[in-house]
């Protein structure tokens, strides 16, 4: 008889943002004796991307109050965190991670591995932003909190910015510099704000409100830069029909236009990566490689309601992917639903926006009978109500509820009532019964959820008729 | 061959409420050529029973801003309203109504009825409030316009007023007193307030807020009345336990202890009448006599969890049920769900609460698990974030979502998505991987909707194994 010698479970998490960290609790939560370790290239612990911008605008007084999870959490946790640190090699077959903190070189063995790699910024290519090797100063993107504070030592009341891309966090952005007296323009290459958000139709309240604080400019794209004393001085935009071009000052240049999954290591190992450029992952978050996960913005995986790839980030998916891979990775059976929602908010400008599932545009194969309705949000008598504009996407066939947006005030907690309905597969007619909760000072008898069906639902039935 | 008679269809209704006025106007959206009659004993076109106590505060300013449709509205869609009539007998076999307007007999035929008779407080006896057939004056209840009236004739600054009831209308009475600079004191003969709203473990945060602004006295009911110049002056309370009585002085009285069912006229005619005193209704709104319908306060129907017949008393559900009867008395096809949710909200004194499915004492035979989870509206980092005390309790077995309660910020919003949840039959392990919408400003990552249902799940779990 040789000796019984227990071996505690090694699980290796490559990245500590939302996906990463999450997935190291929820290792955790599920095997109280793993080995867990990740690995970070960047310096600070789990902190918020999506709270970056309130810390430009003082809301949040400080970028360290960002941090939701510190070293002293993990280590409480007994999770190994390395930060600094840059996985250099995976060996698949002897299942080892080749490491490099400084000079220091870390192997590690894993049994399940999970990459929670993120994305990095894609950043559109402007004429003169740098000159032989050297940046211009005062150009930035906004994704980590060092890019958070360079832009911080950028503000200066009355100076100008200019934002490139007029997408959520665009607008965020552009929201925070107002709110310290910064006057902001936002370039944006397509016809319209947040394209990717919500539809064409759902545009003018925002645009009404927004207009008044900030100068946007769509169909433009930023051709060249101009410097003064190394710092930025001025852009040079592009119609991008017209082909005229049009110089802007500006102090400040922040690029909002969307990012990149990193899946390099990845990739070299044989991973499969899909069209969009996303680690592919399935329901319950592996990678095409045994005993290799994937989580957060890095992957790619199903929109629910087209079936079709896509990548994601919206840090609520990484949590809820990281969740799915950290349980997965300690031996429990977690399973995604056959598709992310897109469930999205903001709030810029004091409008409040959200929306689920795909935007009209990216839905060109489905039948899909759309209503929309202004309505309040207190009964008509009762002072106060504030406008909400909502719109509900419907299949012309199956009659389930496939998409939905608004614009006012609580969008975001209406749209999680409609997330839930097409996590169901719920039918108009049904969702039209649902009793909504009524008071005169908080609801209408029929809240604009339920108005919005109503006329989703007539659509439908004459459309059948 | 003979002439062809067109005869369009006649809908008589009885009651002009949420559920009379609401079935006649969706009769009228189904049929455009139908006879549609409304009688109604009162002298109010329909308006909104939940909207009064904001007139006795003046944040609504006139009694006449809550008729929500005018005579002159129901004109234009061709709908006969009598006021000021009452019905009188109803003859089945020929299908006739017998109205009495003042001195006018009124003979009506009707191919489809339906019953939109209300409720009526139930008032507790209490010893010298009427004596030799005259009542103590500013003794009221508050269910129609002109007892609302009647309220605000007696609200002088700094005098003190009594509620007697401790629901949500009992609340929201002494809410808009106290706006009026009232002194209010509220007797409960229930152990605690808000009994069939929610449970004992909820009321912390609104016993915390409400007990600083009015007097709430429980266990105890009013047992006598003095009076001083016809107008009350002040009442004896009893302990139910120790029968210790206590005087209290009070300038007005205002009674909310519960309402029944108003079905004399359906009784006379033997429709049948549930244990609990409404009418009974099926899916569809009929009663158990051919053509005949019933919506709102004066049915009874089934708890959606429980199935146990219920009485409602919310102007959710009569206006819900009100489209059911006046779709298919039109010759639609509408059918409910199999049972009533009982989705309900309030706001009084700022807090905002929220509920969904029965409460816990009305649940004694199903085997539920609760969990309970304090929260915050925003993500801890994010500056202004409320508490919210959230609870939802699953069924051991089937791991089904059956009730939900919230007391917080946007709780009515939170629960009308658990509300879709139950209606789907929604298991807690699906509804925890819900993608809520997520924004610094707007939501936590994992809302307290999510969190609750995390916990919640851990028990089943753990129960399971």
């Amino acid at each position: 008889m040789g000796f019984s010698v227990i071996n505690n479970k090694k699980i290796v998490i490559i990245g500590c943002g939302a996906g990463g960290g999450t997935a190291a609790q929820f290792a955790r939560k599920t095997d109280r004796k793993a080995e867990i370790t990740i690995f970070d290239k960047g310096n600070y612990s789990q902190y918020s991307k999506c709270g970056l911008p309130y810390v430009i605008s003082n809301e949040i007084s400080d970028f360290k109050d960002l941090i939701e999870f510190s070293e002293t959490w993990f280590k409480k946790e007994n999770i190994k965190l390395n930060l600094d640190t840059t996985v250099e090699k995976i060996d698949i077959n002897n299942q080892i991670i080749i490491a490099k903190k400084g000079k220091i070189i870390i192997k590690q063995e894993y049994d399940k591995l999970i990459f929670a790699t993120g994305a990095i910024p894609s950043i559109p290519k402007i004429k003169n932003i740098e000159k032989n090797g050297k940046k211009l100063g005062c150009v930035y993107v906004l994704r980590t909190l060092d890019d958070g504070k360079n832009i911080v030592s950028c503000v200066k009341k009355d100076k100008k910015a200019t934002i490139v891309g007029a997408g959520l966090i665009g607008l965020e952005i552009a929201d925070s510099l107002v709110k310290k007296n910064i006057k902001v323009t936002v370039i944006e290459a397509l016809p319209s704000i947040l394209q990717n958000t919500i539809d064409d139709d759902m545009r003018e309240p925002i645009l009404n409100e927004v207009n008044n604080k900030i100068n946007i400019i769509t169909n433009h794209f930023v051709k060249k830069a101009e410097g003064k004393n190394g710092n930025i001085k001025s852009i040079t935009i592009m119609d991008r029909e017209t082909k005229k071009e049009k110089k802007i000052q500006t102090e400040l240049l922040v690029t909002a236009t969307g990012t990149k999954p990193v899946i390099d290591l990845a990739q070299n190992i044989g991973c499969r990566i899909g069209v969009n450029g996303g680690i592919i992952v399935n329901d319950r978050c592996e990678t095409s490689i045994k005993n290799i996960y994937a989580a957060g913005d890095c992957t790619e995986y199903y929109d629910f309601v087209t079936q079709k790839p896509i990548i994601i980030g919206l840090g609520s998916i990484a949590v809820r992917q990281g969740i799915t891979a950290g349980l997965n990775a300690a031996g429990d059976n977690h399973i995604l639903p056959k598709g992310f929602l897109l469930t999205r908010t903001s709030k810029f400008f004091g409008i409040e926006i959200a929306a689920v599932g795909p935007v009209k545009n990216k839905c060109e194969k489905i039948p899909i009978i759309y209503a929309k309705l202004k309505g309040l949000s207190l009964p008509d008598y009762f002072p106060g109500g504030q406008k909400i504009l909502m719109k509900v996407g419907i299949h012309e066939k199956t009659g389930e509820i496939l998409t939905a947006q608004a614009v006012g005030p609580n969008s975001a907690q209406r749209i999680n009532t409609m997330a839930c309905a097409i996590l169901n597969k719920m039918h108009v007619d049904d969702f039209k019964k649902l009793e909504t909760a009524y008071a005169p000072s908080v609801a209408p008898t029929l809240d604009v959820l339920t108005l919005v069906c109503n006329v989703a639902s007539l659509k439908l039935n004459r459309k059948r008729k």
